[in-house]
C-alpha cells in the first residue's frame, strides 16, 4: 500500500528499524539524554524561545489539546476559538467541557479566516485565542500573521494546534508570539501515532505552574517537573519517543526545518500540478503544504477512497461526517516521493478511463 | 541487553516484526476487524462475561486508572482503596483529585491484605472497592478471593488494576465478580508501552453510560460507542494495537491464557529456586508470578541496578522513592527464558565474588 493519508503516514527506514528493536528500560540517564535531545530539537524546529519547554504526552493530539485547554485557561478567561471544521469544533467542545468562557468564530468549511471576521472581537476583553493553524479536516491553512497581529494587539494568550502543520509549513513561535504549540508523532514527524508534544513558552510554563487542575494524567506541572530530569510521570510510549529522536536528528542533519518544509512544499506543488486537468475541485481556499483536499466533480469522495484502497493499493484520506461524500484528502507528509504522486495520479487517470470519476 | 524489568519488557520476534512495518491507515473495515478480535480475546483471557466490553486507551496504565475512576464513581459513592505502595497511592490520589469520597486501607509495604484488615469496613455503607491486584512497586499480590468475597457480601462495585498481573496470574472476572479490570500493553502482553485496556462488565458499561464526566479524552461513553464499529474516538497507537493483536493470537494458538500463566509461573519458580543461596531477602510476603522483589542484605539495591546495566548488559527494575536503596525487582514477564534467568544469576554470583553484594 502507498499511504497518502494525513496520519498515520509512511515512516522512513530508520524509524521503522527502531520499531523492530526491543524497547529499552527508560528510567535511566541514557533515556533522559534522548528526551533532552527531543526537547531541544522540537524547540528549535518550532522557533521557540530559549526558556521554552516541551512536554511529550503519550496520547493522541486530542489528549494534548485537552491538556492544554485544562492547564492554561480557567473560568477567569474569555477565549476566542476559530471553528472551521471538526478540529476547531474540538477546541470549542473542550472549552465547554472545562467551563472556559469562550466564543467560537464560525468559519465556513473550506474558507479561511479574514481580517473582517476578527474585527467584532477587537478590544472586547478577550484573554486567549485557540486555533488549529491547519484545520486538517478541510485542509484550510489559516493566516498566522493575521492571527498573531490580532493577538498581539489585544494581549491574547495564543494557543496553536499545529498538529498536521509542524514541519510542513513555516512556523516561528517566537516571532508569532505563540504561547503554546501542539503537534503529534504521526504527521510530518512521520513516526507511528501514540505521542503528542506540547511546546510551552516561558510565559506558558509560568501559567501552567500557577494553575491547579482536576487531572493526574494531564497535569502538565508534573510533566514539566519530571522533564527537568528527562523523564515523564508515567510510562511513556518509549519506542515512539526513540523514533521521534531518530527522525528529529535526521531533519537536523539534512539541513533543518526549512529544508524539510521545502521538501514537503515541493511534493505538494508537484501533486497539485499533476492533477490540474482531473475532474477535481480544490476544496480549500488556503492550503497547507501538508494536504490537498479534493472535491470530486462527478463521483462520491468516499467511493474513490474505497476503490483506491481495494483495487489500487493506495490509501487517500476520507472525510467523516457531512463531508464524507464530498471531500477526500491527499497528504504530502511522511516518506513520500514525486514518483508516489505519479502512481496516485495514474490511478486517478485509470478511474477516469473507467468512467468512475 | 537482557531486560528483567517490569515494563517495558522484551517482545517476541512476531511483535517486533510488526514494529518494523509501515503503520496502516485505520479508519477502515480491515482495522475494525483487528479491534474486534483484540476485544474478543482480551475478554476471553480476562474471564469476562459475554456482554462485557473492552476499551483500548492510547496512554499509560495510569491513563486508564484515571479514566475508570472518573467514569464509574461519583460524589455519591463511598470507595475503599487498598494502599500498599505507589500504585495504591495513585488510586487514592485519583479519588482525591476527582472528589470521590474514599477511605484508604493502608497496608504496610511488602505485606498482603488480611481478612482482619477488612473487618472494620464491613457493613459500613461503602459502594466501591479499588485495588491493584499486584502492587507492582513492592511485588505484593493480594488475595483476590478474600477481596471478592468481601465485595460480594457488601455489594461493592469492584475495580481491579491488573496491569502487571494480567496473563501472569490466574484471573477470572466473572467468578470474582469484578466489574472493571485494567491492563497495559507493556507488561505480560509484551508489546511496546503506549496502550492500556479497560475491560468493563455489562454492569460497568451501564454505569459508564449513565455517567457524565468533564473530559473528552477519557470519556468512555464515546470510546464504547466508537468501539461498536471497531474504532476509537481519536487516532490510537495503531502500531501497538496491531502488535497486541499478534500477541493475543499467539497466546490463543499456544493453548490460551492458562498456558501463558503456567509459562510465567515456571519462569518465576526457576528464578526463585536459583537465588535461594544468594544474599537477598524476598521483600514481599505474597508474590505474583510477574515479579520477584529483592532486598539485598549487604548492598544498595540501586547500585546493583546500575552495575548490572553498565557492566553486565542486564536491566533489572529499580525502585523509586524511599525503597530505592532497599529493593530492586526482577520481572518474569515478556520474552524471557530459563537460560536468561541463569545469565542473571551468574551475574549475581560474579558480583558476590567481587564483594559487591
Amino acid at each position: 500500500m502507498i499511504n497518502f493519508t494525513v496520519g498515520p503516514v509512511q515512516s522512513g527506514e530508520n524509524v521503522r528499524e527502531i520499531g523492530s528493536r526491543q524497547i529499552p528500560y527508560f528510567r535511566t540517564p541514557e533515556f533522559s539524554e534522548i528526551m533532552f535531545e527531543n526537547e531541544r530539537l522540537t524547540k528549535k524546529f518550532a522557533g521557540a524561545e530559549e526558556n521554552a519547554r516541551v512536554v511529550f504526552i503519550t496520547g493522541s493530539g486530542t489528549a494534548s489539546m485537552e491538556a492544554v485547554v485544562m492547564n492554561v485557561f480557567s473560568r477567569e478567561d474569555k477565549v476566542l476559538a476559530v471553528n472551521g471544521g471538526s478540529f476547531g469544533q474540538r477546541f470549542t467542545d473542550l472549552c465547554k467541557i472545562h467551563d472556559i468562557p469562550h466564543t467560537a468564530i464560525e468559519v465556513e468549511e473550506g474558507k479561511t479566516l479574514t481580517k473582517a471576521e476578527l474585527i467584532p472581537y477587537d478590544g472586547k476583553g478577550y484573554t486567549g485565542f485557540l486555533v488549529n493553524v491547519h484545520e486538517t479536516s478541510t485542509g484550510v491553512y489559516y493566516d498566522m500573521d493575521l492571527i498573531s497581529n490580532f493577538c498581539k494587539k489585544n494581549g491574547l494568550f495564543l494557543v496553536v494546534d499545529a498538529i498536521s502543520s509542524f514541519l510542513a509549513d513555516p512556523f516561528d513561535m517566537e516571532r508569532l508570539n505563540v504561547s503554546v504549540m501542539i503537534t503529534g508523532s504521526q504527521k510530518a514527524l512521520a513516526c507511528p501515532p501514540g505521542v503528542s508534544a506540547i511546546v510551552l513558552s516561558e510565559d506558558a510554563v509560568q501559567r501552567v505552574n500557577n494553575h491547579r487542575i482536576k487531572s493526574m494524567y494531564f497535569d502538565l506541572k508534573e510533566a514539566l517537573k519530571n522533564g527537568e530530569r528527562g523523564q515523564t510521570p508515567f510510562t511513556p510510549a518509549v519506542g515512539i519517543l526513540l523514533q521521534i529522536n531518530v527522525r528529529l536528528k535526521e531533519i537536523e542533519e539534512l539541513g533543518g526545518v526549512d529544508k524539510e518544509v521545502q521538501r514537503i512544499s515541493d511534493l505538494a506543488e508537484d501533486f497539485r500540478n499533476k492533477i490540474k486537468d482531473l475532474p477535481f475541485e480544490i476544496f480549500s481556499e488556503s492550503m497547507s503544504n501538508a494536504v490537498t483536499p479534493l472535491h470530486p466533480l462527478n463521483a462520491s469522495a468516499y467511493d474513490i477512497f474505497t476503490v483506491l484502497k481495494d483495487e489500487y493499493g493506495i490509501w487517500v484520506c476520507p472525510n467523516g461526517g457531512k463531508l464524507a461524500e464530498k471531500v477526500f484528502r491527499v497528504g504530502h507528509i511522511g516518506a513520500l516521493t514525486k514518483e508516489d504522486n505519479s502512481v496516485l495520479v495514474d490511478a486517478f487517470r485509470d478511474l477516469q478511463r473507467r468512467g468512475m470519476i
